[in-house]
């Protein structure tokens, strides 16, 4: 169960970090964008680095988040970098999770689950359009919205992330409302997705259903442990956004387990930090990720 | 303004359509499908499919809402069909709409609106990718993750379209909740979506940010058009979701403004009912959009 092999894999690496492949051109060395005229350029200095970054954090890192937004802005050329980063992260072995926030009523939404989990037919043959171990979804269409990717996780063992509290300072304006019924909002959705994973639930006993709970509001993020006890969290917010390993600390069990801890920004544009100066990108991304390793262990176990 | 444009347009061809390109490869005549082995293939016939359509409608129907789901799943290929559909009905004069449904956190939305609505930085210079008149996105995540597109808004006189009541069976689950204020979520998002069209108001009353409403929720589509009177809606789920022309009327003013109906299957699969037999796929489709043409305003006259 992918889940499980997850938490096996950052037990081995003890390492509960998922590193965030937000890669804008913009963040990449000069010299890597001297010349680049179009998208085309751009997305094959994108691959580029990102291989490199992937390269040199395989074996301490478990797996990467690829934030498609940031390909979608260059256009088909930019798919077909973020196509190629997704594969080749997998072939490296790390687990990959697409952060699209993917949402739609029932039968779009199962196009979205052939395109990120499962598979697509053409003619008599199947094929994988941006094949992923992991894809965040949003929630707001309820449950016939969620229910092809959960046919699609079980025939292909693999796993969701649904919004549930947002790392966003405007996260409240919706998610932190109170229902009538007491609860907040984000609460309730806390309880949908504890209710959709109910049947994928793990031997750790985390569901291939889990949600995301920002790093930046530890408050809401207590709450929403006691409440999902199966659901396993992935953690955005953390360095460049705010989140201290302190405040989500809150999201583990004592047993360590409960959650994947994402970085971006740190990583990637690592090497521009003075604490780096003088490593390569990809150098000063694998000593930021040992650097966050470090920090989100004693935070977890302290 | 986009919105002033589109209802003109709506006026001049006395049609309140928006023609679904939902296009999944099954959806074409076994002659287009026929020895047809990989995504390369899907793409080309899919693009085919659908110029063939707006060559046959763009003279009748304002606009076109492409479903990127239906692309995505076909992978960078189907990216590819994907965006050479949006730019061949812009230069057919139609306004084009991608329903993506889009939703992040400030810094990736903005990736979001750059890729849909705005232009991306290469060096020196900025270029399109997917260049839309409209998106569809998600609000979830409250203001912040929905300035970005705003902003893109206002420089290139786009717009946007926010959930608030889907059409999907399960929409209650979460959007029918009420509020310790007493609203249900989806009020409550109808009221934000208008908070933020106020810096954006057109000549006929409405702003460029738009609101998804499903024409299958009768009751809740009657309360929003009172709650939002400077929204105009984009309404799916009439025809093959059950949705009809009398359910959906109470989106529209008196003036028989206020939104415009999307149908998908019901156009692009006409060919296949019995009504529209002999006729080739795209002549089926013309003759369903007029159809659908008359229904919608014998029901917003009526």
């Amino acid at each position: 169960m992918i889940v499980d092999a997850l938490i096996e894999r950052i037990k081995e690496y003890k390492n509960p970090t998922v590193a965030g492949l937000d890669t804008s051109f913009e963040y990449l060395p000069e010299e890597m964008k001297r010349g680049v005229q179009d998208f085309k350029g751009v997305a094959d200095a994108v691959l580029c680095f990102n291989k490199e970054i992937v390269d040199k954090i395989c074996d301490i890192v478990p797996c990467v988040k690829v934030q498609i937004a940031y390909y979608e802005m260059y256009g088909v050329e930019g798919m077909r970098a973020f196509a190629e980063t997704v594969r080749y992260a997998s072939s490296k072995g790390m687990f990959v999770m697409t952060d699209a926030k993917r949402n739609d009523i029932g039968a779009t939404a199962e196009c979205y689950a052939k395109a990120y989990l499962g598979e697509t037919a053409v003619g008599e043959r199947t094929m994988t359009a941006f094949d992923s171990d992991f894809l965040t979804v949003n929630g707001y269409l309820g449950s016939d919205g969620i229910k092809p990717f959960l046919n699609w996780m079980e025939k292909k063992d693999k796993g969701i992330f649904v919004l549930v509290k947002t790392s966003n300072p405007s996260s409240g304006e919706l998610q932190d409302m109170k229902l009538e019924n007491g609860k907040t909002v984000y609460e309730y959705m806390g309880s949908l997705v504890e209710k959709w994973g109910e049947g994928s639930v793990g031997k750790y006993g985390y569901s291939a259903v889990g949600a995301v709970v920002g790093a930046t509001h530890p408050k809401q993020a207590e709450i929403l442990r006691s409440q999902m006890p199966h659901t396993f969290f992935l953690i955005p917010g953390y360095g460049a956004q705010g989140g201290k390993a302190d405040d989500l600390k809150v999201c583990f069990r004592k047993d360590g387990t409960g959650g994947i801890v994402n970085s971006s920004r740190g990583i990637l544009c690592a090497y521009k930090q003075e604490k780096y100066a003088g490593l390569d990108f990809a150098s000063a991304a694998r000593h930021a990720c040992i650097d966050m390793q470090k920090d989100l262990n004693n935070a977890i176990k302290g």
